[in-house]
């Protein structure tokens, strides 16, 4: 049995194997890629960001072990360095993580720290893909919530849950990281401590005042959570089914997806048109560009452009 | 006078409006990003990148303030939504913040949350010219040291120093980062703290296991910063000094500028491909495209290369 039938059986070890196969984006990878999209669009994808120090990583952990609980199997994938689940931080993370990867619902895979060709983005995208046609119910996705990239990552769940926490230095954090606009669902974890309810206050204050949705649009909710002691965390799965009946009964989940879809296009054909153009470049065109822009003739913008007078259908 | 010639005079409003023309990437902008790059090249652009926690912003602040008193004038760029020179973040941040902004030969710009067209790496690296080109002496680029781009971004500089503080749950969070190979000098700051030395004698360890540079290559130091009391800055300033004209004279530096010139050249291109195929691109085919991926009939890497089919000179 090839590795894409056994991707699709749920094999655990095939779908590592897929990942890491996936990554080295091969002529290979690229067609069991293909065998594999069919399969998917089945899973509930989640991102969970927030300011560094809100505790994604242990609302994750608690939302997959209640989901666990709940009988669904549970994807995790990290594009945190700084997460447990890329290895690191705290014992008690560590702890929470050998638990969860006893589990045979649970696939934890880590993005940090990779090579990948064509960005971050598509990586993250393809590796979600691996693991919802491998069957996997909900897959949630961390992001640290700092960096473009990780705000564009975010942007390709259907249901985007934006973490803060009070006493980071400011209660709405989120607004500044230009996570406010993509929230679904608010949660202001470590609410035991002082100033969750002035964050909670500050939020819904926020969202009454932007241009919400009206009528029957979603409204998105502001939640407590002490993730470490898995307090609110049945209220946050609530609000993910919540969220997920809207999308399907509103058409918005169509349109997500198509959105999706179209900035996977996108990112493929801006990564197929540069591989593709760089093995054709004239190394000698190439080398003699370079020593310009080292000398400060040409600026790289315009070297780009005189590369493409070599390419006449592409005329500004 | 034009823009151009005001933005190389230093003219402080001049290179604000320059700045926000260079992220509109116009024509005009792309002209006169062309016209400043003969004049830059001047800059020391330096690196400052690490954990969230680690206090980068505030060891900014410290370095800045410590330069401004040698007399030279200093450009700051934030790439991190979360620093202070964002706009966010605590009283003292502000406090300091605010310190500096009123001093003419400090510019602070940051990249927060902004759309950048061809991705962040590619705006930074703009936006950097352009204070390089208005005679700032020194640049520092602070990036939050999570998340691919970031990484790139600091692999921009001609010096990276890379911040460690105590007590985030690990001594050596950078290695996880992918930062370690990255730094030319390290950094443990809140050196106050307990384990500040472990840090430090972690790092050195780490340091001496690795492929160290042999003969009159560069050692990375390791130094203890305390950035809110402004102790070890002048440790700090000397070792990019020495780190400076180690680049100077070992010819290091022609190849750090050669390899970030050509990582321009090629985000450039990837951008300037993208941007022309995409206006080119029958809007028909690209509707029927994503009807088919949404579909599930093809995937979106296929997809974009089916659309490459009507390029016979990119064949694979």
């Amino acid at each position: 049995m090839d590795l894409v039938q056994q991707v699709l059986m749920g094999n655990r070890r095939a779908t590592a194997r897929m990942l890491s196969l996936v990554e080295s984006n091969s002529p290979q990878a690229r067609q069991a890629l293909a065998a594999l999209y069919p399969h998917t669009g089945r899973a509930h994808i989640v991102g969970i960001t927030g300011p560094p120090g809100s505790g994604k990583s242990t609302l994750a952990f608690a939302a997959a072990k209640a989901l666990r609980a709940g009988g669904q199997t549970v994807g995790i994938v990290a594009v945190d360095p700084s997460s447990p689940f890329s290895g690191g931080a705290l014992l008690g993370d560590r702890i929470r993580m050998q638990e969860l990867s006893r589990d045979e619902g649970v696939f934890i895979r880590s993005m940090a720290s990779r090579g990948h060709y064509g960005g971050l983005a598509l990586a993250t995208g393809d590796a979600v893909k691996v693991l919802d046609a491998s069957g996997l119910q909900v897959i949630l996705v961390e992001t640290v919530g700092a960096g473009q990239g990780e705000v564009e990552i975010a942007r390709q769940a259907h249901t985007t849950i934006v973490v803060e926490a009070p006493g980071l230095g400011d209660e709405i954090q989120a607004i500044k990281a230009g996570l406010f606009e993509i929230a679904d669902i608010f949660v202001v974890n470590k609410a035991d401590r002082v100033g969750a309810d002035a964050a909670v206050a500050a939020l819904k204050s926020m969202l009454s005042l932007s241009d919400a949705p009206t009528g029957d649009g979603w409204k998105p909710p502001v939640l407590k959570t002490v993730a470490t002691r898995e307090e609110g965390i049945s209220a946050l799965l609530d609000a993910m089914t919540a969220h997920w009946a809207y999308l399907q009964g509103s058409g918005e989940r169509q349109l997500r997806d198509r959105r999706r879809g179209e900035e996977e296009l996108r990112r493929a054909l801006g990564a197929e048109l540069l591989q593709r153009t760089l093995v054709r470049v004239d190394a000698q065109l190439w080398e003699g560009l370079l020593e310009e822009i080292a000398q400060r003739q040409i600026d790289p913008h315009a070297a780009a452009e005189r590369l493409l007078e070599s390419y006449p259908m592409l005329e500004r």
